[in-house]
């Protein structure tokens, strides 16, 4: 094992385990039910390496030796291990385009319906929380966040085009929501983007919330 | 001892401890609360054996120990071993008319709701969400389960036979509906029925806060 | 210590470590919040003692040792103990009425908004719910309970009268609600007075999302 | 190390070990996500000393090591800690102001939409509600509880004036709301000030659900 292979390995252990810990967390606010969503996180750069969590599998039992571990192609190096999500190719393109250290994507209710109802706007404007300022590099609850929606597909390669050219765009976002489906969100390392999860989540059960209340 | 039957009680042991470990965690979800509910998971085909949660449990404090022993009349076969519930000959003719390895039922919230609330069109469809992809053999998002819904009824031979009918008519359904009573849901192991009702309960609660958010 | 004294001391160790994990169960799901709510279990009958969570504690970290005996009159028997629950007279009217072995009352967010919106009818009806054979003596959904609605006060000598008048009006009922306060329920041990409450939490907020749902 | 410094150091470390407890817990019901929130402790009043969280850390994995210790002027006392939070001129002026021995900081999602709600009418009225009495000095739930509403602001210095003159208008209030931003409330200890959270963001959730069921 070269210096490099060795560095990737003692940091796909440590990664692995940090992804396991999210998602039991995430599971258990209902926000990965049914084996839906994902995880991955970079493990290094060059060559570009990511652990991500593989299809198919109860993200509340997730265990650190469930982890895939992905090259740039979405190719899966490590042996006997289980199916790579259909999504794999998607998180390449975020980690890309945004050079993310991590892309979570979570399917919950409340982003689920947003992702529906505003639809034909193609975005939903977040405006004026104090929550805002956890998103990285916001420094003001004066801050209006546009999260783009893309219409959900089941052709990876078109879909990871359309959302390369989403976040072209919109240089700025945070996340994007695929309608009916889920959202995503990324950060500079794992934690950035459990924080940015977070908070997009609460920011979306906001606006429904009030929608109910004030309705 | 037979080779078979200690086949069974090896296979029973561990399912066991594996239909205890869903029942907490969907008790802590509130889908069986009160001792509402019941799990099942086929051990042996030849012959049929069933290892199901007993009647009047609390599912939030199940033990392997409380699991029940079924043979395919219902009986109850391991000795000195709680009321069996019900429900059994639900579970059989489910297990039988779809092979099923695994039958799972839940009250929740949502799901008591909305097998009300539909009641009339005798069941619910759900279409366009990338959420139905966990049911199985379902390949896209853009698919249309029908999740009937079927009167309730404390005479369980007749219930069972109308469930039979119903699931006749309905090849492709992944679940079912007993108004204002639950949800049934299956799979060819534990781990899929468990996937199954995660889903399903999941897009039931989208569709009924849709309601609420649209209105 | 006496043949009789030594008993009610043994059942007391017990009963105190069961009413301290059904506390910290109740206020995981938000039933107990702010040191509201209390939980009693009689440990014998003759004399009558009865086990009880002390006034103002945080029921999310209610210790066994915290628990008082208390004893007919409302007097705590045991040294150095704590201050008890203001609503011990209304726990002694229920044992006593009902013949309960276990009073449990909760305060949670739907009990409290029914018990408002349903106050001008003095009561809630529940009917055509699976749910509701949870309850003792229930043997169909074809049931329809009756849970009484009673003005708040401060005054608890006052207040076990008007339970005591409502208990004899309603024979069948298993719980009740006081106006902007909460849900009191019972059963002849406690993990029947546990399920109780689970069963009726569970039917109050199917009713309350109904309204929301369907309006 | 000085008696008086040897006593902060060690109600430090306790009180350090209590902040991640409760901090835990509020994460865990969805009060504190995406690293939102803060939570503050007297160590001592001669010199002021206050433990309290530093800025930008997951409060779900706050450790006691993380708890930083603050003087009167704001100032991290402990060598190598990290950044103190924004908000720690608000907790000085509310312990001052109040004699307060801790103060806590949640954005639950009914928070935030009550506080944009009313925020026209300054501040929500709370009355006749049973939990009331989970207040410090109130005794029955005839009482009526003035939550105030204060613009939200990125100028520390001068919310920590609104906040005071707001505290010295209303000199029972046991709590406040920052518009789309939070709420505030404190204790004569850890323990009132975590019990007068669990209060009032139970009766904010039951006033806003209110709203939805009534409407």
């Amino acid at each position: 094992m070269s210096g490099t292979e060795s560095q990737i390995a003692s940091g796909f252990a440590q990664t692995a385990a940090s992804l396991s810990a999210v998602a039991k967390g995430f599971h258990a606010r209902g926000w990965l039910l049914g084996t839906s969503g994902n995880l991955s996180a970079v493990v290094s750069r060059d060559p570009l390496r990511l652990a991500m969590s593989p299809s198919g599998v109860d993200k509340g039992e997730l265990t650190a030796a469930q982890i895939l571990l992905i090259d740039e192609q979405g190719q899966v190096l490590n042996v006997g291990a289980a199916k790579p999500s259909d999504e794999t190719l998607l998180h390449l393109q975020i980690v890309k385009d945004r050079q993310a250290g991590a892309v979570l994507h979570t399917h919950s209710v409340w982003n689920t319906i947003l992702s529906d109802l505003y639809a034909t706007q193609r975005g939903i404007s977040i405006e004026g929380y104090e929550m805002l300022k956890g998103l990285d590099r916001v420094r003001t609850h004066e801050h209006r966040e546009w999260l783009p929606i893309i219409d959900n597909s089941q052709d990876m390669n078109s879909l990871a085009n359309t959302i390369g050219e989403t976040l072209a765009r919109n240089p700025n976002a945070h996340g994007f929501l695929l309608q009916r489906h889920g959202l995503y969100s990324w950060g500079i390392d794992l934690q950035q983007a459990k924080r940015h999860i977070e908070i997009l989540e609460f920011l979306l059960e906001t606006l429904a919330r009030t929608l109910e209340v004030k309705r």
